[in-house]
């Protein structure tokens, strides 16, 4: 095998080794976070409502403009 | 405020914090590893594939197993 292939195998191999070691951390976070939202499930919290806060707080504002138009539509549809 | 509702509050909050905080070292991870294929990208990888790699290492089994049945077909098909 000429040198500059086992370079590049290394670093091929390298490369998806680093992948793999982040991929796996952020699927440990992704456990953890699924730890509290069962606790709080536990604590008589209602989880889908907490993911709809977590969303909202990410973007407060088209949350707020969203809820404005769907006031507005539900208005003229006499559902309020 | 009774008491039982501020220890709800507080609660509440708590957890919608710890979870922003978690999604926040996600989303991080997540950053990592974008720049890593961007480096890979840069030492003259192919993104998709090395994707596809992760991939597959994940469950070379069915990996395999697809791989076979596909060739079977491609053959059937004359693609081969």
């Amino acid at each position: 095998m000429a040198v500059e292939d086992s370079v590049a195998q290394d670093q091929l191999r390298a490369f998806i080794e680093r992948i793999e070691r982040m991929e796996e951390e952020k699927a440990a976070i992704g456990a953890d976070i699924k730890e509290i939202y069962a606790e709080a499930k536990g604590n008589g919290f209602d989880c889908k409502v907490l993911k709809r806060i977590v969303n909202i707080r990410k973007d407060k504002q088209t949350y707020d403009e969203q809820e404005a138009i769907l006031e507005l539509y539900m208005s003229a549809l006499d559902m309020v």
